[in-house]
């Protein structure tokens, strides 16, 4: 089926975006392309992800949009943070975080990184390798280390490869040699961003039990779970409500865990990432010309001042299908709006700057130059995939209202 | 055939850089990843392109690298430039060049960058759609406009999509409205980058004979032919030397357009990127992690601090295959290095950034951490696709020399 710039049905953009969006047009603050973000959408994110997965502490991942506002914002809420790099630290201490509530979840990290990262007083750390938790053991060695296991990433939309995790046995491996060495211990998994599959995390799950399982046999307990990310934002599809990724992933822990654990059971981490920020953001972009490469071509070219390389980096492959919005598609209760066939580009002399080409995109036949066209729930992992000055175009810009 | 990093046989790294490499790596000047650019083998690269062209102007396609020190270099010795964005044209008229010399290559402009880009007396512009020439025809009246045909791309290493071009017949229907608009007129094509065959220019020049012939039929000459770029930087493979180009592309023009053209023959402009800047970049990087995924795994992971979001964009779909060098590999007549198969993969959280895992990559058994692990011809399509700050991580840095 044919997707179609539509009206929306889930709520967002929230009436404050729409507000904005129309008071920019007016006034022309904002020259397109840019994101506006509705912080009141990122806070009732974690509120609902509070309350679907009480057993959670929530680490927000810092990367899917590290503004100020946002983190700010969640520093109030008690959130705690995934960070990347020195810089996303840094940029959560600088929003007011206490660094005991920060997790260096990347699991490549230089050694000095590490050691900076200990001195500011951050004490969870990632591995997925015997190297990387040499390093940990000694630049950070009070700390707690969870070990990241590979998922098959099935049911994710994103694409997961085997870059981060290592396989079972190899994390029973290194968790040995990381509780000899008289470290608090972890592991993680991820099922893989944007994940349709609720019983992913049980899949995940069964290997954390076997591996818990043979420690706890050892006489060592792990101390952490991290259940990483995977809660989806709305793109094209009716993903489910995060009461049911709440349901499944709690039944999940007390059927695999509960056993070894009983009463005394590891503390948990999640990382939403995508889910906390993509349905606060709009992005708005300006068309800049509509073609067809023949008179009678059927399908049309539309070319955007935003591609993928000013910030939709996530329509690679077309792996996330964002939601399209024109003015001739406002709303419900409108007239009939003609739409037909396009393959919908970016603005860079880039032959693979193409957003979609492949998926079925419609947009109406009256689009123009200087018409937006609107990306919904854009408020994940889009200004900071932006490229500094690629063919010369300035970076995304970001607001949050 | 397994690519093992190797000993360099083409002239690059000049000596120039390899001092630079080794003065930094003593005083820690730069931290890794960065870029360094040598001068001398861009301004080399252009001298050479003139003796083996010199039907053509050069006009420098300036999103390949857009260093101020370059483009100052170049207007120095007589370079044209073809620009993407307005950001560009301000960015050769910063470095001294005469708006004449511009050309705004781009098919997709605003109406505004346009009339800017008109003001500022730039005088040629390309457009492949009926839209885009009637901006043309408003904006930039007395201008010199050239259509830009579809070409196949076959033989090119970077994927060429139908984004930009039209078909023969449409260029031959705009043309006419152009000429009938009283615009002089010209045509365009690019054969793709990173261009193996010889052949390409003439089944596009071929295009251009039919289109030329029709319009002098009319009464309406070309003013212009824009032969593109394509012309290569040394990635793995031998590629022809640019007298072959040049011998190939003067010949093609030849027997194409003398027939219709005669003694007046129209203005011929190259527009060569990557060619220019490639061989002259070295693109350092540090391991930061070497893993296997099981204890017993015979293929290693090798993650370095610069991935496809920090400027290795052109290893998408491992399309750009750059020759890697280790310290373990400085040079000929040293001991053999034993070497092991691995994927490599860039320092952010995001699994799509994995640089190379289907190319049989080979790299010492003995890499570690802190390791260089040096990137040769990486001075095209390098810092400006690197992103703001995915992940925390900085963009890439570049020093020319």
């Amino acid at each position: 089926m044919p997707i179609t710039a539509r009206p929306i049905t889930t709520g967002v953009p929230t009436r404050k975006l729409e507000a904005f969006l129309r008071a920019n047009e007016q006034m022309q603050v904002l020259e397109t392309p840019f994101v506006v973000v509705d912080l009141d959408v990122v806070a009732e994110r974690y509120d609902s992800l509070r309350v679907a997965l009480p057993v959670a502490d929530v680490f927000y991942a810092v990367k899917a949009n590290p503004a100020p506002e946002i983190l700010r914002m969640l520093v109030s809420r008690g959130s705690h943070f995934d960070v990347a790099s020195p810089a996303e630290i840094d940029m959560c201490l600088a929003a007011g975080a206490d660094p005991a509530v920060i997790s260096f979840g990347n699991t490549i990290k230089k050694a000095r990184h590490i050691a900076d990262a200990y001195a500011k007083g951050v004490r969870l750390f990632a591995f997925d390798a015997e190297e990387e938790l040499g390093k940990l053991i000694e630049h950070a060695p009070d700390a707690t280390v969870f070990c990241r296991v590979l998922s098959d990433g099935e049911g994710a939309d994103w694409p997961l490869s085997r870059k981060f995790g290592c396989e079972q046995e190899e994390s029973l491996r290194l968790l040995r040699i990381a509780a000899a060495a008289g470290m608090k211990t972890g592991m993680s998994f991820h099922v893989g961003s944007q994940q349709r599959d609720l019983t992913a995390w049980d899949r995940s799950l069964e290997i954390v039990e076997h591996v818990a399982s043979a420690l706890a046999a050892d006489g060592h307990m792990l101390s952490l779970v991290n259940l990483g990310g995977g809660f989806p934002g709305i793109y094209q599809d009716n993903m489910p409500p995060i009461e049911a990724y709440g349901e499944a992933i709690t039944t999940a822990i007390a059927e695999r865990l509960c056993g070894i654990f009983g009463d005394h059971m590891p503390r948990f981490l999640a990382e939403p990432g995508r889910y906390m920020v993509a349905d606060a953001g709009v992005l708005r972009t300006e068309v800049v010309l509509v073609s067809r490469k023949h008179e009678l071509d059927f399908k049309r070219w539309v070319y955007l001042d935003c591609g993928k390389f000013g910030g939709l980096a996530e329509t690679m492959d077309e792996a996330i299908r964002y939601r399209l919005r024109t003015r001739y598609s406002s709303g419900p209760g409108q007239e009939f709006v003609p739409t037909g066939p396009v393959t919908i580009a970016g603005p860079t002399c880039d032959s693979a700057d193409v957003l979609y080409d492949k998926t079925d995109y419609e947009l109406p036949l009256a689009l123009a130059p200087g018409d937006h066209v609107d990306f919904l729930s854009a408020g994940a992992y889009t200004t900071t995939y932006s490229a500094v000055a690629f063919n010369g175009f300035a970076p995304l810009q970001q607001v949050c209202i």
